[in-house]
């Protein structure tokens, strides 16, 4: 059995508490007393690194069976040895390094002595920065993001299933939490269907490494930081699969998990220092409350318990205060940027994270890529609280979190209030009219994400009550609103469910498997049904594509009457025109009022039907949305 | 008949609208041929000013048959004649004088002369101002406001409760929209009662002249900016009210309408200019939404609407663009200010006025008179919404409203849902907590007004399905959180009723006319329920009277956890605790989650019973509330 250290104990009682405390006086001592189970030279991480990056310090966390006593020494040429820090745990260094501009790239010996003992020896890279174009291009308003959870999507390679040695072994997909065998090699496969979607950018959930024995499938378990999951890959095909996107004009979205770590990884088993991860007195969950980072009469204890508090039994919080910590993740995920080229980052539970890491965080990672997007998942109350998280906002009080975007779940809302609520003065299509009016809360609210679902939701079309019409104007509104749209994959397919208590909203793509009797990716394995809403979202898709006044145009709305809303978006090439009727039955209505945005057009072509219609009195059938372009 | 000139018209045909056009080019010549009926001096406007003003300059509103084509004239050391402005309707003069500080009190003639007429003259005062503390003393979150509709809380002199040759004649008290009789001497008879009960400032409802021929007793549609309603006394007598509260350390607000005017007012009736109010083709109603007002995406013919359109029929809307409007206004409420020495304003249908005018009036205002508060009617959806017209805040980009507080809408609906909601995520008392945590929103959130109810929406009491526990919750909430809490008339003695459809929630003040069988004023008169209520008001009020901590202290608070919320107001001299139920069951909990408050104590006082109680373990009756003073 392996040597544990300092494992995450989230359960450590007062006794153990002094325990530690006398422990960690003691280390070096006991460290040395106590049998090595480890390799000598585990890990240096990051593994290699580059020349030519904005910030020239570089911290290296070196594991190993009492490295803490040896002497770390190198020599190349523009790379200083700034420091070496030794920690509580003797199996633990971090060195520090400057790589000056001068450094070229290279391979130098980083040397770990101890006398009388055989020198240990990492061999540490220096790559030359990838300035291409289509590496961290961003996402914008100008693309479609379509949200993949890798293990079912599509099994390209059933070989890597089951990786011997993994805490969990096998697939059974007849079980929705365990793994179902998709890999990156499966949606590497299907990126023409998705091209052909007129999707621009994938966002897959966590691809690193998920070594732990249950639900490993979901990815926000994370025991590796610097490899791909092997059950999806290797790391040089998740940069394979970067690249084929970026020669296909298809974007990457790297999803991060700071706020959390899988305790089966490395730094939890056997962490550097006690204050890796937050420890309490008895294991103490989050309190999942955003309002407590903001809230101006907040307790304390209940802010500490909100950031600091456990996501789950199984994921350690990290402790973000930390700054080995902050080194580890800042510079992993600058790491994956150069190493893959992906195009943007979306953060897990932004909320829960320290916001002053975050703030600094994001303005490292955003000098080292400038072009970079990131937003950040906030599952809130209200567009204020969403508004909160946001860089530049207003409201929260002289801090800035830099943060671009979010996911914009208050919009979604808005949208579902819109399709199935009861029109009220802020109820019904009311409430996504009054929604979209509170973006004076926001620097610029066309960088937040919105959309309909993902994997932690009901799918759309479920919570929609399965009426097409409703899903049509759903996924209308998405295509044509202010913001980056983003799809969860088989929304187009009709892909339904609630996430509780099945977790079926995880299901597969069917058609991903071999073993699969019908294949979704094709027209001929769809049903009409489905036929017609992948047609729908792929016309739409495609028409916003080449539309700029849907991309980047201004937005105008109108306050609804009788339960139809209108807005237009537009720019000097084109306006656009929509047109939602809320009411459960068929409705015309004049268009004199929208004067202002009409001007001198009289007819407009429907997007969906490519009709040319009168556009001086228009009819729309119940829950229905219209797309004109105005000619 | 009398002439009227520009009579506001907003039904007003394409053809009229050429006429007048044309009309407007010939009005002096017009005007000179058409037979006048109003005197030749009718008004003069600011009757009377002041020396020692902040402000040197004022405009004279002059009203007059055909004066405009005489000349103005005066002589008097330190005031200056600056421009004599003729505008549309030869029946009006706009006079400018700069009133220098060399000027002392006195009066000087202003002299109208045109050959070969007799002069006209009008004998202008200024006073000297009026240096006071007592007076325009702002009403701040130490005081309770008590709103009172002065026509049905008490008649005291029934002698005024018809004026002949006023509009409406006569009172009915059993119909909701006639008069009732209420007046400023039936107010001023019961200050003791008010004293009392613990309230320390006097909102009326608009006292000035409505003399309007329906529903006149409301208040808001002004007839005679200067002149205090005939039905309610005199402008003596209001100034009498003002100082016999100040004598009694009671303070008054003064309810302010700028968006809109009766339309039996005289410069509504016989408009100075067309532009005199907002005139549209047909009679177009505001649209009400404040969104349209904040919205980055609204159309320009929406946010017209909003604060262009009219309140109703019979509100004419200022048009606050207009200089000479801008001006007619701001000197009326200052003049207010200064001669009745009213200590605090609430601002009607905030969201409604020009933002830009309304901006530089609380300056102009603020000016004059530093102390004095300001509170505008914001009945909003969100926090966020209010937020966006309060002084200082951060969300209304680059544009400061320079309004220090806003009626607390958000605050209001969020205590209804803690009481009668069912728990949920940000339902039920986590709404509240989640509304508090909003705070963020504002630059000081203690300058808001909070209430249960006011004269426009249903009584507390009704809303709350007449509990009792509920009653005093909302009540104890009321005395205990931050901002300046208001009641409403009559909330203490268990007044019902919902606003819709029969006018109820403005019923007479049962006691305050002499031929009402009961007398809800004295203890002998009130039911046993009624005196319970009575008592839990006024031991409440009184002690908040004596408590820094809940008027100006600090505020804490805890999430919510099995529906009982916590709360704390505590500054160095006590801390008060704050304990609701909101399950249907009575609850106990343990305390010591709130040990960074509770501290050492281990005692606290009930704060309504007086009874001392152990702090480790709280038991609390379902839907109640402790407030607690830790000793």
């Amino acid at each position: 059995m392996r040597r544990t250290y300092n494992r995450a104990n989230y359960i450590l009682k007062d006794s153990e508490m002094k325990k530690f405390l006398f422990f960690a006086a003691c280390c070096m001592l006991t460290a040395l007393a106590s049998s090595a189970q480890i390799p000598a030279l585990e890990r240096v991480e990051p593994m290699f690194w580059w020349t030519g990056m904005h910030n020239p310090d570089l911290q290296l966390i070196v594991h190993g069976d009492h490295i803490s006593s040896r002497e770390v020494a190198l020599n190349y040429p523009g790379v200083k040895l700034v420091a070496v820090h030794k920690v509580e745990n003797p199996d633990y260094l971090f060195v520090d390094l400057r790589i000056f501009s001068s450094a070229v790239p290279g391979t130098f010996p980083i040397k770990f002595t101890e006398g009388g003992k055989k020198p240990l020896v990492y061999n540490y890279e220096l790559k030359g920065k990838d300035h291409a174009t289509n590496r961290a291009q961003g996402v914008t308003s100008k693309d479609l993001i379509y949200l993949i959870m890798p293990d079912r999507f599509s099994n390209g390679d059933p070989s890597n299933d089951s990786i011997p040695g993994m805490l969990e072994q096998g697939i059974n997909r007849a079980k929705m939490y365990s793994r179902h065998g998709g890999d990156l090699q499966g949606i590497m496969d299907h990126l023409d269907y998705l091209k052909d979607l007129g999707v621009t950018a994938i966002w897959l959930t966590p691809a690193v490494e998920n070594d732990e024995p249950n639900a490993s499938y979901h990815g926000y378990a994370v025991t590796d930081h610097y490899r791909v999951d092997r059950r999806y890959g290797s790391n040089e095909l998740y940069k394979k699969f970067v690249e084929k996107c970026h020669r296909m004009g298809l974007k990457v979205v790297m999803d991060l998990v700071h706020n959390h770590a899988g305790t089966e990884g490395y730094t939890i088993k056997d962490m550097p220092m006690k204050s890796w991860v937050h420890q309490w007195p008895t294991y103490t969950k989050s309190n999942f409350r955003d309002a407590a980072v903001m809230d101006p009469h907040v307790s304390p204890a209940d802010r500490k318990q909100m950031l600091d508090g456990w996501f789950d039994h199984r994921m350690a919080d990290m402790n973000e205060n930390n700054p080995y910590v902050q080194n580890y993740l800042t510079q992993n995920h600058i790491w994956w940027v150069e190493y893959a080229g992906v195009d943007g980052f979306r953060l897990d539970t932004y909320p829960y994270n320290d916001p002053e890491y975050m703030a600094k965080w994001a303005l490292d990672v955003r000098a080292e890529f400038p072009h970079l997007s990131i937003f950040g998942e906030t599952l809130v109350w209200s567009a204020a609280n969403q508004a909160f998280f946001t860089e530049g906002n207003t409201v929260n009080r002289g801090f800035d979190t830099h943060l671009p975007g979010v996911t914009d779940g208050v919009w979604k809302e808005a949208v579902y209030e819109a399709l199935n609520g009861k029109e009220g003065w802020t109820d019904g299509v009311n409430r996504l009219y009054s929604v979209m009016a509170q973006d004076f809360l926001y620097k610029d609210a066309t960088k937040n994400t919105i959309f309909l679902d993902n994997h932690d939701m009901s799918r759309f079309l479920s919570v929609v009550g399965e009426d097409i019409n409703k899903y049509k104007s759903g996924i209308a509104m998405l295509m044509t609103m202010r913001g980056v749209p983003q799809m969860y994959y088989g929304d187009e397919i009709l892909m339904k469910n609630f996430s509780n208590p099945d977790g079926l909203v995880r299901a597969d793509f069917q058609g991903g498997w071999k073993a699969d009797t019908v294949n979704k990716f094709v027209a001929a394995g769809r049903t009409a049904a489905e036929n017609d809403a992948f047609n729908y979202v792929r016309k739409l898709a495609n028409y916003r594509k080449n539309t700029t006044a849907l991309q980047t145009g201004k937005l105008m709305q109108y306050i609804p009457e009788n339960g139809i809303y209108v807005y237009f978006r537009y720019d000097d090439k084109k306006t656009v025109m929509v047109v939602y009727n809320s009411s459960d039955k068929e409705q015309s209505t004049a268009t004199d009022r929208y004067a202002e945005r009409i001007k001198a057009a009289k007819k407009a072509k429907n997007i969906i039907t490519d009709e040319v219609i009168d556009l001086a009195k228009l009819t729309i059938p119940e829950k229905s949305t219209l797309v004109l372009e105005l000619e």
